[in-house]
């Protein structure tokens, strides 16, 4: 705790004068104790997770399942008995996945496991066959003359690192989001990447990629670590390798979805918002019980808790699933656009989107005024092992269009460990949850958003620092090491 | 080490006096010592299994990975100077894949993870779709009356429990063996059952199923773990459970394939024959690192160190890779039909097919005569952590028809712990093994091999408890957790 305080002091000492820090009232943190240990006590997220997991499974952005996750959702929230339950229109991108196969042709013939990159194209009817060119970055590969590149598949062997924060994913992200676009650059016919992973085992992770305007999009692949191994043993041959690679993969018409949003009207200040988000989307390969039907369900856990209150927040407390985060954050920017022409005034927002394991430390990006509440925040929370982090935190990718906007985040990290296993393969399924883990998550999210929807002060603004420029998008990811 | 200590005294003190028991002579003991530790210091079967997996990877029989498999072996095995590398002809069945789709239709439709088991019958073209019918337990479908079953889609849901034995294998081999075959005698469309298997990862196991002469076969699928969750989950909520199943599994006219057998000729009893067998064949999912790439490194290895020895056995020490354990073995009974016919006598025999997984305990199924002489391997081994065990092991599987015929057998027991959450999958591949382990293992197989094959008197008869029924093909697993 001690680098925290330390920080802390400095800060609050650096305030200008007329920003009076608040701390958290007594009863308020009383209050805040006694949620937590019924979190701790009483909770069952694990409940909502299996009824989505069950009753809908995967439900990628624009797909049937995603339509019925909507479904759910709005159904889920009334039966729970939130205000105002409703749906905020969204428009997304659609993409079928279709069949992959990618096998190695020689010198020695082997099937790998593959799977197709979120929105990347097909092949021609019959797939393409072309020598492989390996490379071990994504700086390597730029470096390479078009003329080496020309008229092969690209294979970028980079392996992730396993790290509690999760950062070995930010710090690859580029691999997979720029990597095929790269390779089309420079004259490649498809382009395969060691999979954005960190499991030994045969699960090919999927996740987006895109082509900017002007760059020819090529098929794009990712393999799962066993296969990228044979992959990597065929080329140390020296012998040339040629693989084969067919992918139906196509993106479809633009397809309708939907935010959905309930509330817990502020009996006080009814139009200051605390918002606890999640993005309700899923891959398509597995049933999303991970990411992000875990994040749905503690943070509807966390609020159905605090609407079983004797009174309600002085604030709003919002809940909002978010549609479309794996493939283009849509649903956040729609929701962020909404708000910007709104009246109200967005507080602080948190989002549930690093699984169902146990948190370990809290961010922020608030205000200075905001670090005392949350160092309060930090301190009722200790019981359950979380640390207090820094205030460096971008929140996660779907906070990412309202904190350009200025509105503070609150962040909890979850240990990333085994996060990486699972995520965007087919093994993301309801076992992987553990449901006293959940009950621990609940209880902080919870504590959270009661002391933010009732604290007497505020959080000031998200520090300038990284407000201005427009990131583009998928990039939240780079920095902060989430999900998308 | 005590109640194998009494065991040996007891048995010892029962000894008909005819029969003399042999210790390993003090100069022969210290040979084997110093054979261990040049195993553990320099042997390197890993160069093996990945040039196996790498080179030819899934090797089902009958398949061209098959061809290739017995032609990488001739190869390898000439390379290394051994003696007399040959084939010996095996005719085995050949049973092709396709594809496998199995989906939840009702209540909540989903897609869900399975393979066809080995030799099953595809589904009639577009698949079959028809309620499920769950139990949980073989015994409870041999329970229901028929009119119960008929028409349905029969889910087998029994979980395999894990242990360092193996033995939940050999409890629940009858359920993929004899299961879809009851559902059939009752009715049932298909069957599908829980894998057999301790992965809590979305990985179905495949492995030989039958259908016994006047039962119609049907098709025949193993679900993930995940996915055996999912449709009990959906059972569960009581609504009928409509599945969708479609295979195009097929067997294949009979092919042939081959042991393929090298040895280290005695310089004293040269035929007298001490075998160190392995399977060469594997399923079609995964590269066979595991099942059975590492037992095949594992043996040759030993067998290479002993050839490198300054003086040849004083019997035969002859490797046996054998054909087509996996669906069927009849490589193993090709083997002792010829060696039965032969004036050869089979003085010991020892196989490896419980993958690279530490040794920790030597069992044995020899005379009375020969027990001295294992507990004197096992005293040898005991650095390694290699406990002595009991003489009721019946060696693996593909001793089982030499066995019969009274050749005494060794037994390693491997650490199953993993082992059955890779077993028969896709997953099975060569990151699951490790280096170290495998020098381990050598130690002990080349330990045990040299010994038998230079101490003075021999290990007798298999004992007499088993040796007259002959077992219907496959129940071989049945009572030693083996790996069929």
């Amino acid at each position: 705790m001690l680098p925290f305080a330390r920080f802390l002091v400095a800060t609050v000492l650096c305030l200008p004068t007329a920003v009076l820090a608040t701390e958290i009232p007594p009863e308020l943190a009383e209050e805040a104790a006694g949620l937590r240990n019924v979190a701790l006590a009483e909770s069952d997220a694990y409940r909502l997770v299996y009824s989505l997991t069950t009753e809908v499974g995967p439900r990628l952005a624009g797909s049937e399942g995603d339509r019925a996750a909507v479904a759910w959702a709005l159904t889920t929230l009334s039966e729970l008995g939130f205000d105002d339950v409703r749906t905020q229109s969204v428009t997304v991108p659609a993409w079928e996945r279709g069949e992959a196969e990618v096998q190695i042709t020689a010198p020695f013939p082997q099937d790998l496991v593959a799977v197709a990159l979120g929105l990347s194209v097909g092949t021609r009817e019959g797939g393409i066959q072309a020598p492989v060119l390996r490379v071990t970055s994504l700086e390597a590969l730029k470096e390479l003359p078009e003329n080496h590149v020309r008229g092969h598949i690209v294979f970028i062997d980079r392996r992730m690192p396993r790290t509690e924060d999760g950062s070995g994913y930010g710090e690859l992200f580029h691999v997979r989001y720029d990597g095929p676009a790269e390779a089309s650059r420079r004259g490649a016919v498809a382009a395969v990447i060691r999979s954005l992973g960190t499991s030994g085992d045969r699960f090919a992770h999927t996740g987006i990629t895109h082509f900017p305007e002007g760059v020819r999009p090529i098929p794009a692949l990712a393999l799962a670590g066993p296969d990228a191994d044979m992959l990597a043993s065929q080329t140390a041959t020296g012998q040339d390798v040629l693989m084969r690679v067919r992918s139906t993969a196509r993106r479809l018409p633009d397809a309708r979805s939907a935010n959905v949003i309930a509330e817990i009207r502020g009996r006080e200040r009814p139009d200051e918002v605390v918002l606890l988000g999640a993005h309700l989307d899923s891959w398509d390969l597995g049933t999303g019980a991970v990411d992000n039907g875990a994040g749905v369900a503690i943070v509807t856990e966390a609020a159905r808790l605090i609407a079983t209150l004797p009174r309600a927040p002085a604030r709003t407390l919002r809940l909002v699933l978010f549609a479309n985060e794996e493939a283009g954050g849509h649903g956040a920017r729609a929701y962020a656009a909404a708000a910007a022409a709104s009246e109200e005034k967005h507080v602080l927002a948190l989002e549930a989107d690093m699984g169902p394991f146990r948190i370990w430390r809290v961010e922020s990006g608030v205000g200075p005024e905001g670090l005392p509440v949350v160092a309060g925040i930090a301190e009722i929370l200790e019981p359950l092992g979380i640390a207090p982090g820094d205030n460096d935190s971008r929140g996660g990718a779907d906070l990412g269009p309202l904190r350009k906007t200025g509105v503070p985040v609150l962040d909890f990290d979850h240990d990333a460990t085994r996060y990486f296993d699972i995520h965007h393969t087919v093994n993301d399924t309801l076992d992987k949850v553990d449901p006293d883990d959940l009950r621990r998550c609940v209880a902080a999210y919870a504590v959270a958003a009661w002391v933010a929807a009732n604290v007497p002060g505020d959080f000031g603004r998200y520090p300038e620092r990284d407000r201005a420029p427009e990131l583009e998008p998928g990039a939240e990811a780079i920095g902060s090491g989430r999900s998308r």
